[in-house]
């Protein structure tokens, strides 16, 4: 694996690779197996893997992790080697904004709720980042987690409609044994916070049963949600959402493909997680992680 | 010469044109010799000329010339043709912004003044369709005429900041033999009007003469420019600009690179002109047309 850090550098490196296809897994490191699953998918769909590693500052908020968000390059480079990536772009934040930048990308619209209410700026900032790194890198597949299920829509709209030649593949969940899914931001949990952190897994895991039983009243689903987050005394709820998607259009009244997604505080440490489900009309509905 | 009006047959188009390097003209269409001498410097630096004909309804306010904006396709086939374009790409609106189009592109402070002010929104649409176009024609170089210097600024500054991987060519302003800057526009003005357009001209000529005189107080040459103008009586004066370039800074006294930049209406007709110079400080300049 070559790890670069100059975007010229880099693309001189991709020149060779063409007319190769290209595969790309960007990422804000403290690489855990989601990020690995997705190197996988790469992988199989692509001829070269290239992961990307920066923590992007134009995502994060003014009272935001930025600062802390958790950093081990020498460990994320020998997971991402392990796991067959190619080559690793870790660039600074001058080389990605030099002084003077002054252009944003604005998605409207499925951006005014969820994580983009709670956290003002951050999908401007995402979009933007993302546009850079697609345009650096010129990728014919990239590959993102559904984890982050706003942020893929967001990213899956702005191609569209900025017609970039890219194929965005959504990757399941990566869940830990006992169903907290993977996140870089786990590590900020203490050990009774970590705990009781299984209240959003646990949350979605009944709503999909309540709706696989026929529930299709949005308001319903997200009292039962309620209930068992507010078991754990330290989880402090940000937002439960049920929504189409990916259009995210508010629903109170389950139909078609859906998410019902989360958003948590652990303390200082802010979790998501999400489920899909497809409600059909005649009561019965399947989950599409 | 192919005209083609779906992004996916000029995809295939392209594909068929790579490793040749591609040379994009976008224009408005309604073509003069200015948008040709574009062709012709695309032609002198690419393998393959592609020119996008486009009214772009995003770049245009709500009372503004969209609906009236001249149109002549077969006359504007005829002449990109016989100029040697390769590639005609002349979508329809819905083939650019289908419905539920929710991306845009923003370049902050340098669209603040000049036709910025005058037009808001103009210049978010600009870089949205210049951005959707790169990414369809994915050309290696792309030809803008320095009428629209503000515009060469925008989209140069979006390039950087975005990393596109293009080069801008900015070209100089075609003119008609008494010095009117060629414009799609023209068409629009009466006999009257068109004889009276030529203060925008004559103004920027003596505000060179003065620069190369010496002259270096910003006042003294809006000054002089706003009495040429003012000789006419037809013309309104929307703004009289001098600022440095590209950073498009306002300035008192004059120094390295400016711009002196005008837009005038004549009855319902705005034209815009402009001259480049390069103020040096031992009191002698020369104009960078």
């Amino acid at each position: 694996m070559r790890t670069v850090s100059s975007i010229k550098e880099l693309r001189s490196l991709l020149k060779e690779a063409r007319p190769k296809t290209v595969g790309f897994v960007p990422t804000m490191g403290y690489l855990h197996e989601g990020h690995l699953s997705l190197v996988d998918q790469a992988k199989e769909k692509a001829d070269v893997v290239v992961m990307s590693i920066f923590v992007n500052p134009l995502q994060f908020g003014p009272n935001e992790d930025l600062a802390k968000y958790p950093r081990d390059i020498e460990r994320d480079r020998y997971l991402a080697a392990s796991r067959g990536v190619d080559i690793l772009f870790f660039p600074s934040v001058e080389e990605m904004y030099p002084e003077g930048s002054k252009t944003i990308v604005t998605v409207k619209d499925i951006t005014d709720s969820m994580c983009g209410a709670s956290r003002p700026g951050h999908f401007d900032g995402v979009a933007t980042v993302v546009t850079k790194l697609f345009n650096i890198v010129q990728p014919d597949y990239a590959f993102f987690g559904m984890k982050d299920a706003q942020q893929v829509a967001v990213i899956t709209q702005m191609v569209r409609d900025l017609n970039m030649p890219i194929e965005i593949v959504p990757c399941p969940i990566v869940r830990e044994p006992d169903g907290l899914a993977l996140s870089s931001r786990n590590v900020y949990l203490s050990a009774e916070e970590r705990e009781q952190a299984l209240v959003l897994s646990r949350s979605l895991k009944r709503a999909e049963e309540m709706v696989a039983m026929g529930e299709r009243d949005a308001a319903a689903l997200r009292s039962a949600i309620k209930s068992i987050i507010q078991e754990s005394p330290l989880a402090e709820i940000d937002y439960i959402e049920i929504r189409s998607y990916p259009e995210l259009m508010p629903m109170e009244e389950l139909r078609g493909h859906c998410i019902v997604a989360l958003a948590v505080r652990f303390g200082r440490t802010r979790l998501i997680d999400n489920i899909m489900l497809v409600a059909s009309q005649e009561e019965t509905a399947c989950s599409v992680r």
